[in-house]
């Protein structure tokens, strides 16, 4: 599928759109955050909110409507609460795009405008999750806003951040065992971030960590931990802090700085130092967790490796009922 | 101050509110999370958004001017990043409110219209910060939208949660004791609740554990746990699940299956058990955090008294420069 084609078809359907509800659970909800980030800062004509699917069904948002968007991922396209929450979208009259990586499930209905994506470790960024929300979104503020002026940076910036990945990638992996090495029997530790990134500390942790390696950890915005949770830091506690390029940086700074007087156990994914600087600055915000997710993958399987735990190993995930 | 008389004020000088953003930071971000889910799910004029105040100021949304209501909350009152969010939408022509226990602070400016809150036991729930943001959003909605039908049972809500709550308070006593007793010394735990009370897991996880007693712990969302976290889950794994009355409830109850069946070590705080089933069906969601809050204020005081470390000690936060 081509974005601006589904935009056209959307917008042939509904007219315009005025609010676009990102919905998933999990790791494709991780997926759906930097899209929320950018409506929200950016768009003029369009509202946006960002929930767990099973939230909107419950307590549906009253605005939501025929000039609704729903933009829902759903990995395996079968995620109960998704396929709910994209079937009360459809009966309020609003557009839906289901993103999913599984041809013939729930999600992958016509109805839905469904975009079958590939997962592999060659297919751009620009195909996957994150990059497809981006470029749809790109090409609905090209037509719905007449002075929206990051379209082609945005454009390039799709272009450009698989060479960045790719470059990251190969730069961290010795940095990624030697964290392995050193902390993979810590007990617990926090990952921190902002901006469209705070997703990431997210999923890093629920998902790398709690998923995958049963690991405990808890998840901080960099901002808000000045506001109570910098009351743990010690030189026993671990971090890891992610850093973004963009105008949230100096939040992430903040916490380095701090960490660096009174912390010790401390690891920087550094967006800037890991070449995110070839994006345009104008829209930079919305490429660091594009970066920082393959970060967390390298990290993760590093960890598999020393831990000797499977990042497919589950107890209860499509092993038991629940 | 009377929320009909700020409101009626602010409309005057502003025609009418398409837009409120909630901005604080720790704590008191958590108080202005009701009011956010209340917008979001009920009314058919405004939007919303919830975010730490720096982000607001950072990347402010484009979408923030004259008809924008942002409502502020600083305790301290002087807490940088919320004044300057404040100045921030001042500066668009946005109406602002501001909440703070301290008068003579910065956001007890006349151009803010500060609405200066007692926090003593002895006050009533609708003069805290909670109460205080439901109120206004209440007068609004009422002079905003004709058809909004909630205006008299958040009134009576406003007026019945106190007996609730005091009375929780007692009930939950012994409780807490017996928690502190048993789970003093626990490594980390998490914390889990939902729809508007997910505010209260993020409240009791940063502020009352990390920030007052330097525990270790995570919040979770309920419906989320099964997306990620739950792989964790185990025999040895602590767990404190605040489960709502209301539509959310399903979510939380899912976990306490979940738990029942794969945990040993949880603590269940049930608003519906502890008597937030006096309000109104209609509105119930909204009360829970008032009474949730209070629960947490019971539990880290008996853990205070039992780890013997003052919820007031602190060694950075007002202790060193950052």
């Amino acid at each position: 599928m081509k974005a601006n084609e589904v935009v056209s078809k959307i917008l042939k359907e509904h007219e315009k759109i005025t609010d676009v509800y990102f919905l998933a659970c999990g790791g494709s909800l991780v997926d759906l955050y930097p899209g929320f980030y950018f409506v929200q800062t950016e768009s003029s004509t369009m509202h946006t909110a960002w929930m767990t699917a099973r939230e909107f069904v419950l307590n549906p948002p009253k605005q939501a409507g025929k000039n609704s968007l729903l933009i829902v991922c759903s990995h395996g396209g079968n995620t109960k609460e998704s396929v709910e929450a994209a079937n009360a979208g459809k009966a309020v009259g609003a557009a839906v795009i289901t993103l999913t990586h599984t041809p013939g499930s729930k999600c992958d209905d016509p109805s839905m405008n469904p975009w079958i994506y590939d997962w592999a470790d060659t297919v751009d960024e620009k195909e996957k999750p994150q990059g497809i929300v981006l470029a749809v979104l790109n090409e609905l503020m090209k037509v719905q806003e007449p002075d929206y002026k990051l379209y082609d940076a945005i454009n390039e910036g799709l272009e450009k951040i698989d060479g960045i990945v790719r470059a990251a990638v190969k730069k961290v992996q010795n940095r990624t065992w030697l964290f392995a090495d050193k902390y993979y029997d810590e007990d617990f530790l926090y990952i921190m971030a902002s901006g469209a990134s705070y997703s990431q500390a997210y999923g890093f942790a629920i998902c790398s960590l709690q998923e995958m390696q049963w690991m405990d950890c808890c998840y901080l915005h960099s901002g808000e931990y000045f506001h109570g949770p910098f009351e743990v830091t010690d030189e026993e506690h671990l971090y890891i802090l992610m850093m973004s390029k963009g105008k949230n940086r100096v939040m992430d700074e903040r916490a380095l700085t701090f960490l660096q007087k009174y912390g010790k156990k401390y690891e920087v994914i550094d967006a800037e130092e890991l070449g995110i600087g070839a994006i345009d600055d104008s829209c930079v915000e919305y490429f660091n967790p594009i970066l920082f997710y393959a970060m967390t993958v390298a990290y993760r399987t590093a960890l598999q490796d020393k831990r000797r735990h499977p990042l497919d190993m589950r107890r209860y995930m499509g092993v038991v009922e629940y």
